[in-house]
């Protein structure tokens, strides 16, 4: 037969999409997908299922959703049920559909529900303690936050000599959407030892060095909580990179999605807003905020938001909005549930005390079990040879350092494999627990790494998990001495 | 007060975005929604309230979404309500369930669930009547088709050589994509008189003029039924659009959201992808579908998918498919909702006669009452002195053209501004009703046009309405005789 000639090779395509990597569903997870299929057709692991490590998503391991939210969800798809709802549930839906109707299944305006976008207004003034509250018009739905932050690059880089300074290790989405956008990436390394802490020296160090190159240094994205590395910062890291931001004259991104997985006690969120605003600089900040973390948990369902934090050019404001029309407007299940994680029921609102107890007791069940999973994690981590990890203080992830002997490196070399991806290979095949390289998130030159989420649940499979790991760590490193 | 200095304006940012225009939420819908406000505020209009003719958007004039999808879609919501639904709804959700468990709250596989592509490849075979069947890999859920073609404009097209031919007119999503992107729109004009027809010579003519300016076609986006333009083009126009393209080694883009809504006897639906399989010509086509139109009617909750129909290059195939990945899945409900509208209830999959019945009957009633509307529309319009309407064969809109004097177009120059932007604008002052003008959409040159959707209800609401347009053109042309 003859070859097929196709009209469009990848050559013909465009070139900052086929450079861009997405880890967490690269390379490693794919191999996994293969691996279960084999397994359901027959083929024998030294495991009888994989075990997803490396994606933030908690309802694949059975938390589960909170039950006031859906059940204000579903009604409004159904309304026909509403009778069999609770009188809170109705209540709620009332107060929705006087503002928006029953028609969740017309197209919302583009920035979103306004009555979603006003309760997110008063949640975050009540976060932030502040007099100020936001204008409704700074703050847009978006399905996910990795939709609000794909836009703004979008918007904001002009071309391939713009930068974007991500913090080293970073979030892989920053990454592929920098490269998508065909602009640069400037990295700043967190430093591992001060529990992933970011250093105003490196900043400026690095800022220099990207002008030298001829790059423009436009955004600085932080992440705060961190993802892969679950650092929380503390009020000093936050001014000094807001004053850093305002003197360079760049904007921020600030990556708020786990402002509510927070697990130490001498640590609390605070937002990039609150300390703008007591600051009083001139500085541009973006926040981004996601129904899929925290305690809400609702990854499939893409909600999410972003705020336009501080004064931005009328114009630039404009601009967001118009390009958001584009796509007509998120989906408004999202939006609604955005809505419903802002909005607990309270006596306020006239909800009974039952209804109010038993959300309560949802959100403190799930929020302890994920504060004794980080804890577990952490321990297991440290007490494995050659393994560290610094405390997990938020988020969702363990990102603990591995050693790996030059003997092992060489090994790796002999593959053309980084070393920590022919790690996590191994590791999966030989245990069926998937996780991400470290190079997948980027890190300091010659340290290895690997992400793996502390979702898993019951707990005790969780410890069943870690004490595989540890058990298969040691012996495969003992190989390799 | 000093003015302030913002770090990043409009010049700073990409112009590629500033450049783009959507004129579906353009300057009219948004000078409506500010008339509104007033109206809401106290301000004295000639009418109650606005009435939103610009957007294809079924469910704000009240039609209802088919109940057996939605009682499925709360049920995996909330399946503490499932004891309350019908067996066969209960059925269903079970079937879902069994694939992907009680987990809507998870991010699905980047392309998708499984269980919902499985059902369009089944669905695609059913409708086309092939031997083949989609292979699931070859389809992908989106966020509304709007998200494919957007993922597929971005991927494709390589740097601000390329171009883009595109129907004029066209739905505006398609040039401001373009534009966003940096690439070339090359228009090809629809032949009004005859229908809104593609004609080959016109292809050629626009493609031979493109390449002479330096410009590789790379794309030919076809939309059938049409919007704004409301035709449904035969099998001899396909065939001919398939043969262009194969022999200029140019991909099809099919955009076929509307292949529902087809409201003429003499016409039915014919896919790219069944025509292709006929001429078996070397040709890459990707198709799109949507929840948002058709019955289904449920934009709000951004639901779609796209095929890629014929074989193309595996490297490419693996690029798609990265590329999904980077922003995790489409929402779930919607890929759910995709799903629940290739898959009505059936006597096979065991549901009595009363769930099939009444399903028949949603959907039939919302068909025939489309059709009704889109006769009473094209009435009216031809029945207006000055306007020529051609028949609304499918899809939700009209597409009048409508005959400007010298003095109006002179009147309009004076305002600086487009004649048909001024209609539009003076139309909405003075009636409350919003429509897009043609230059939205562009149009031919010295022509002018504006779309107006069908899609009030109750019809006699619509035929008060129309009576309304009527009398306010006859009256307002005449001053500018
Ligand atoms: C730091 C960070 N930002 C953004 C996202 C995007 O999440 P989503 O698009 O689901 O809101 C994630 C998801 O894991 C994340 O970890
Ligand atoms: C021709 C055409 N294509 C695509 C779309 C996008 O629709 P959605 O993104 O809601 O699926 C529309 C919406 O009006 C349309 O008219």
């Amino acid at each position: 037969m003859d070859k097929v000639q196709y009209s469009t090779s990848v050559k013909d395509i465009n070139q900052n999409y086929v450079e861009a990597q997405y880890a967490v569903r690269g390379l490693v997870p794919s191999t996994a997908a293969k691996i279960q299929e084999e397994i359901k057709n027959g083929k024998q692991y030294p495991f009888e299922s994989i075990t997803e490590l490396n994606i933030g998503n908690p309802q694949t391991f059975g938390q589960k959703p909170i039950s006031f939210n859906r059940s204000i969800l579903a009604s409004m798809l159904d309304p026909s049920i509403l009778q069999h709802q609770s009188e809170d549930v109705q209540r709620r839906v009332k107060h929705y559909c006087d503002k928006i109707g029953f028609q969740i299944g017309a197209y919302s305006q583009s920035p979103g529900y306004p009555v979603v976008r006003e309760a997110i207004a008063n949640f975050i003034q009540k976060r932030d303690g502040t007099v100020e509250k936001p204008n409704i018009n700074d703050i847009l739905l978006t399905d996910g936050a990795s939709a609000g932050i794909t836009l703004m690059f979008n918007l904001l880089l002009k071309d391939n000599k713009d930068g974007v300074m991500i913090p080293i290790p970073q979030y892989p989405l920053y990454s592929a959407v920098i490269t998508q956008c065909g602009a640069q990436q400037i990295p700043y390394y967190l430093v591992e030892e001060k529990g992933w802490s970011a250093e105003q020296t490196e900043l400026e160090a690095q800022y220099e060095k990207a002008k030298q190159n001829g790059i423009t240094p436009k955004i600085l994205v932080c992440i705060n909580p961190g993802n892969p590395t679950g650092q929380v910062f503390d009020k000093k890291s936050i001014v000094e990179m807001i004053q850093f931001a305002s003197e360079k004259k760049i904007v921020i991104f600030a990556d708020e999605v786990y402002q509510e997985n927070i697990y130490v006690e001498n640590k609390k969120f605070i937002s990039f807003r609150k300390v703008a605003l007591e600051l009083n600089l001139n500085v541009e900040i973006y926040s981004f905020h996601s129904i899929s973390k925290g305690i809400t948990g609702e990854c499939g369902l893409r909600g999410g938001y972003m705020e336009i934090t501080t004064k931005v050019d009328p114009d630039v404001h404009f601009q967001i909005h118009k390009s958001k029309t584009v796509m007509l407007c998120s989906n408004t299940i999202g939006q609604l549930m955005t809505g419903l994680m802002v909005t607990p029921p309270t006596k306020e609102e006239g909800c009974n005390d039952l209804t109010i107890q038993q959300y309560n007791e949802e959100c403190r069940a799930l929020f302890s079990s994920l504060q004794r999973r980080a804890a577990i994690v952490t321990q297991f981590l440290n007490e494995t040879k050659g393994v560290s990890c610094q405390p997990i203080e938020g988020a969702m992830y363990a990102f603990p350092k591995i050693e790996l002997s030059e003997k092992f490196i060489q090994f790796a070399k002999e593959q053309n494999q980084e070393p920590d991806v022919v790690y996590c290979l191994d590791l999966l095949k030989e245990t069926g627990l998937v996780v991400v390289p470290g190079s997948g998130f980027l890190q300091y030159p010659g340290t290895y790494h690997f992400r793996m989420t502390i979702l898993i649940l019951p707990e005790e499979r969780l410890l069943a998990k870690m004490k595989i790991f540890k058990e298969w760590h040691e012996t495969y490193m003992s190989k390799f001495q």
